[in-house]
């Protein structure tokens, strides 16, 4: 195989799966595999990158870096993480023990980070400098990007808004111990707690007793009015939080991304109702808001271009 | 007079007043002037900023850039100006003018940016690199400071945090035609009105029939209900809002500038209180909220500043 250009590898380690990608400096996957995360093994699971690497054929010395997304905190600078709760790692310096295992330049971010990077790009927001990428699951990340790059914030807390107070005198309790997170009023879980509340309460509605958040999204299609009112709720607090966030930071654009931006125009458009409602006018006009386009490779095309702009500027 | 350092001018255009200093890179003032804004008069006012140097005695040959903080929308680029409703200009190119009329480099900004930026520079912020800056007086502006330079967001629209949406629902109408702006419940002019509102409708109070913010604090200190209450309102919407743009960008520092802050703790212990109660633990122990201390000289300190940062980029 004759490659005319930088690789580079990407890896998206989550809570069940490993993402890893061989991409090229252009933006090419050139191989891309996946494996079960083993759950409280740290050096298993550095073993796990290598094999998956070596399996693509593709041999190290051709490998300029590796940028890995982890679902947590972590200490960009040192490539330290203190507690990945999902995967069961405490205390470990991933960079510099996998540089020392591979002999390569090792950058560490977190995931809804490197997600946004990703779809700056070569996904939704390609070119752009100043956007905002969340992610809408079960539960509710983002990651911002100034200038081209992630914003960390102090102690790499920017883009919590998750925990983004929306609803704090009436809401739900959030498992961080306050009132009406967004997490609590606009994620897949919230959506589902909506349509049952309801439904406990005797509402009538074509939702079954065990739903998913795609069921939800199927039953308003076909009217039933629960499962509306449940999505417009979730997008009531959507709009006015990213309407009030963007008061602050003026995007080019806002990317929605996650399991629930599967649905697509059934909650962009929602959502981008009720951000105009609430937005001046000028915001309004100016801001974009998309879905993101990268899905499952976001994370490893982010880490690679985190890779790229990390060492290139050492 | 002799002088080792280089000098600038800082020129913060308001709508009643020009302030004017001739600052060191080191950020000594060595000399002050003011003088009142002649209205919708454009190439009077420029004059007026080449007379008030000239009347330091310090010689044009000696200044090595000049600042300038204007209250509206800025092309910072270009340094032009649509439309600044409270000094009567439009589609001026401020920028290459003064530079044609003086041979001295000029840049331009918004006065609330450059507030922000001189408190980072010369203020309660030194040193910092992530902060916002929210002036609170009439109405509600903020400049936000990212990685040490003014952040723009795009066609300059960041910071408008006056027309975040805090109350969108239950508000009081904006004169950008939004309810429930920040800015209309929580300025010093909401605050007159929470105040007058419960005085109109019968409430026992001490606070006169024509109150300033002033009275309203004064009276709040002798423990008048209403008072208190026309803060705590202020201060519930400031600390929420605070909260909600902190779990996006997470900075350093909160600096809390304008009229309504020189009543100091009164203002600013309740502020933190409610920032206290809608955010993360996290963010609760890393976010210093802090008076701004440059009052009037921050919007001179923030336009040298902006000036040598600027000009030494060239």
């Amino acid at each position: 195989m004759f490659i005319d250009k930088n690789l580079y590898v990407g890896i998206d380690l989550g809570g069940t799966s490993v993402k890893l990608g061989i991409i090229d400096d252009a933006g090419n996957i050139i191989a891309k595999q996946e494996a079960s995360t083993p759950r409280q093994k740290y050096e298993e699971t550095l073993d796990l990158f290598v094999e998956l690497i070596q399996e693509t054929g593709i041999s190290l010395k051709e490998i300029k870096g590796i940028g890995i997304g982890v679902p947590g905190f972590v200490d960009v600078e040192k490539g330290t993480i203190a507690n990945l709760v999902n995967v069961g790692w405490k205390n470990v310096s991933l960079k510099d023990d996998l540089e020392k295992k591979l002999g390569i330049p090792v950058v560490v971010d977190n995931d809804a980070n490197l997600a946004a990077l990703g779809e700056v790009w070569q996904g939704a927001a390609r070119g752009a400098k100043n956007i905002i990428c969340i992610t809408i699951g079960t539960g509710i990340g983002s990651g911002i990007i100034i200038d081209g790059k992630i914003y960390h914030g102090k102690n790499a807390l920017a883009g919590e808004i998750g925990h983004l107070p929306i609803n704090p005198l009436k809401g739900n309790r959030c498992n961080c111990g306050k009132l009406g997170c967004l997490e609590t009023e606009s994620s897949a879980t919230a959506i589902l707690n909506y349509a049952l509340r309801d439904k406990n309460h005797g509402v009538n509605t074509i939702i079954s007793d065990n739903p998913t958040t795609k069921d939800i999204f199927d039953a308003a299609k076909s009217g039933d009015k629960v499962a509306n009112e449940a999505i417009n709720n979730a997008a009531y607090y959507l709009g006015l939080a990213l309407s009030q966030i963007s008061h602050a930071l003026a995007p080019e654009k806002i990317l929605i991304g996650g399991g629930v931006s599967k649905a697509k125009e059934q909650i962009l458009n929602p959502i981008k109702d009720y951000f105009q409602q609430f937005s001046l006018t000028e915001l309004n006009e100016q801001t974009e808001i998309v879905l993101a386009e990268l899905e499952n490779d976001a994370g490893i095309f982010g880490a690679v271009y985190n890779a790229i702009i990390n060492l290139d500027n050492r």
